[in-house]
């Protein structure tokens, strides 16, 4: 039996506390059983380069853990001077996710940045990350039209993300950190209530998947996002 | 009657919840009114060169703060590639205040290093840092001796840390943002309870003070402080 | 019709120069159509600290694009200070395809150096690194073996890599920069002779895709591969 | 007997030395026995972001150690490639204390900036950057009265800044570097000449001290001060 | 006898191939033997702060290499997060012997930058970067006529370069990395056609030299240069 | 004629002050007219990498100006965090002329560096580094042997530098500042009392120059280089 007491398609305890924050235009506190995610957006009226004269908006994300987030503690990256490969890699992955979710037209020229700081991390940070950061999306885009910033919230699509697995030869869903370390592929799912996908990142860590694995485990992630659309909708209401 | 509906002396409403992080051997999340600093405490076992081979132990400090700590997003200082002097200059505050506070040899060759992350930034962070800061560095200390790496707790003499200020010519404690940005003199200390001082540092904002104006603060302190010692000592019962 | 006078699943020229470094262990200078990569393989004795002790050795890979490999011209990392996101995320990901091709404990206890120089960049750059990289990384291992510092070349199993997408609804294999630029979806693709899967990155550009969509596009990579594979074997005959 | 045969409250030898640099508005070479600090001041004809557009001007400073002007050689910062903490801590003190001393409305949209650079350490160097600093600053206000650049020299009030300790139980003035490393309490007090305080910075290096000795410290460094301000107009003259 | 059955005073083979990189306004790839050097011209429509308004344009140039260019692999400086003072120092010389080269008013408020990247280091990289840097920078001018941005190419002079050296007592010309690490004199000469010298660059790498020793090699350099100077001619025809 | 009233091949007055720094081995401030560089000695009983185990010694050499050095404030290399390409340049040749003036076998296992620090800019600050630096070095060597750490001060051959130039079609000697801002060819020229030569570095700045201009130039500079010789041994006494 999994940790939580839950089967091998079994989500861990999926908590999406909205607020808590009373800076932010949007906050989600994101729970994945011990992992632990804060994002918060944050608004800018102002766009990057490449987007200026578009009358486009754009969606950024930033990405961090607390130096202790993790079992044995981890250098911080603003000591180290710069962020690592993995923190650069993640934060652009959320990005481009959240982007997808929103009509960047109707959002009009203006940036909103997403950070995701890692409290804790028990495995799965980057999809809880995603998952929390479009409920922080929203609530931002709430509070602008609640400000007569924007006449009305653009169109969003929701975006969730599920971590999915191998470990045995078993497909797992919502891997823990253990779980994680232990598995031959380690699949990342971002997808949307249609069953659309907008990224698939599978990677074998140890053995070489099949065609056949990858539709297992797409077929589980499948299960798994539509529970997390469902606590993204009740966050949101 | 300032926020909080507290007088010139009151403090903000104070929590030091301790735990709420499974890896670190400490943690205490502190609140002074909106700001809220997660503390921990970690262990290493070995020391800077400056300490090796004396067979004393070290307590180092970092501080950090969220982007959306801030009323407007502060940019991440990983992502600008280095900590910034404000930072540097509040973490080597922290790390001298808890050094102060513990017996360096009773604590043997091994490092403690406590972060200290800003969630939420309203005024005091940096005397919040420390006053829970020391809360996480005992707990630290007591998971030690549980482990068997420590025969006995070291001895440790609590340190408490508040900001005092002069706004409007009138003495207050523990200033919030509004209040510590008209003030005219901004006084950090940081003592122990039996009234001695560890650390004091007064800065003339707009008009410089006088001996009588120091004396008055540090008298508010020094009540303000009693109240920090009695809530450390119930987050440690 | 594409340039190249290709068909939706028809690859671009594909050459895979062995030799032409005068150093390295192992160089292979490969092109798809107009894109160029310059990959070497250098040795040496020593392996990182997470594989320290384990009798194991290690591959990794770095990547970088000459200032003048694009377009327009890229300012140079080494002048900018650091690398970039992409790179980074990059030269993870060859990193990882090379790991998953080669027994590392037969390697023993030495890192293989994979570097990736893009001399001229029309798209697919990641995908030829990886394609000629396992070229350059045999070939250090047969220098090994007849430098006598490997008594029998470690197993290794072909890794190549194709990138697909889709553009105005259609399945293109081996997207040129152009048509890189306007595809809805895109997707990288590692895998091996027998069919099973390294690596799977798809990325909804524009639009998100159905399962459909991703089965068509792999079963296109599936193809595109095996004439990768049967490229390598030539170049290593 | 203390060097530079002194008692207890004594000052070391003080030099104000005004001139020595063609180029800068100002120039002060500060000695306070061996300890020596160039200080320069600089005239630049714009303001930083937060000042622009209030008609008032800015005083900065920057603060740097020659590698040899310490005992054994210091890494040179600009190698390291970054301040450190303890440069950065200073720098920001002395900018403070400066900006504390000048009228900056009446400056005008100007920055002066102030750099202070260790040709020689022997304790104290931050309070003889701040007492020299203020003369540099003075010297070149009167250049910009000369050079018709300002109608006439803004409002000044003279700051100096003096390090006091408790050593062995006794208050010690203006220590040198031998004293500074035994002294259980260190503390920099900047102030004017009407006895008003700028900037108290009280630090409890070995032993907590009291209410009673920070009076008695600070009662020393106001006698201290006098002496200080009377070099000062000595050398303005 | 030398490498490549040359005399103490022959050049190695030389090739200066145009062409070969389909985006760069100029392309030169340069070889000396086994030194191979990539060249490439970019133009930009701006010049650096301190050309502004003088109706004139700029020259600049960026030197790298490959991290396995050279026997063993050399660190890439791009993950080293800084360019080497010997990158710095030999891209500086580049830059003004190129700038000398060509009439900067008759270019024009634009830049050229050639980026020289040495894909294979055999001794002499310098040298074959100017040498082939200035065939670039002639192609990117008569790009810039064809596409109508220049009415005519400003007058370029031909500046070429090479290395010569003292090995036991004698004089040799091109030196070759075995012959330059055992050199007693090293010297760079920069020339035109003319005879005239843009620069020249002579270190006692052992023993000091001469003024005969010195003119000797000048004498070396300046046959040497003409024959460069007929290749260039050759590759420009 | 010149200022410091001196003809086409003199010297601006040329102090050499031993001592002024109570820490450094040796130390020397050099003046040539109103360019001033503190050089000071310093020792470590370690070498770099590459010599180790050759019980050879080593010299290395820093440089650095102070921000008001220059007529307009020049930002502080450690404040930008990185050493700019000309400090790089002039740092590794005053490190090569002074490992040219030393027996680096007879110096041991140890390091000399040499810090040059420019108070005061007006032309010519690198020669004036080698030309201090030869002195402070063998200050150095002359306390290492009164410590006992040597048996005798190893073989040194003095090294002085000078730089001359051609203005307005004449050679003049040691330039300043604006003499070197109008000049056509720079020319540093570092030779030992033989006349032999260590290093010689000539720059076309806007004319290329003829071999009989380099000639009047050597010629011009041997005749300074035996003033500075007899200014070196005279500080040595």
């Amino acid at each position: 039996m999994r940790a939580h007491s839950r089967d091998n398609f079994g989500l861990r305890p999926v908590e999406l506390r909205v607020g808590g924050n009373k800076f932010a235009e949007g906050t989600c506190l994101v729970e994945f059983g011990d992992t632990r995610v804060l994002t918060t957006c944050s608004v800018e009226e102002r766009v990057p380069p490449h987007v200026m004269g578009t009358g486009a908006g754009w969606v950024t994300a930033e990405y961090g853990m607390l130096p202790r987030a993790t079992k044995n503690r981890t250098r911080r990256e603003a000591a180290a001077g710069k962020q690592g490969g993995r923190t650069l890699e993640i934060q652009r992955l959320i990005g481009r996710s959240l982007r997808a979710a929103i009509d960047l037209k109707g959002l009009g020229p203006r940036t909103l940045t997403v950070d995701c700081d890692v409290l804790q991390a028990d495995g799965g940070t980057r999809t809880a990350a995603i998952t929390g950061g479009f409920v922080a999306m929203v609530l931002a885009l709430r509070t602008l039209k609640s400000r007569g910033t924007l006449a009305k919230v653009p169109t969003v699509t929701p975006v969730s993300a599920i971590s999915v697995g191998m470990v045995g030869g078993e497909v797992l869903v919502d891997l823990d950190y253990p779980e994680d370390s232990s598995a031959q592929v380690d699949l990342n799912v971002i997808g949307m209530p249609d069953g659309k996908l907008v990224e698939v990142q599978g990677t074998a860590e140890r053995h070489a998947f099949s065609r056949a694995d990858l539709a297992a485990m797409l077929d589980a992630a499948e299960t798994a996002l539509l529970q997390l659309f469902a606590k993204q909708a009740e966050a949101l209401e």
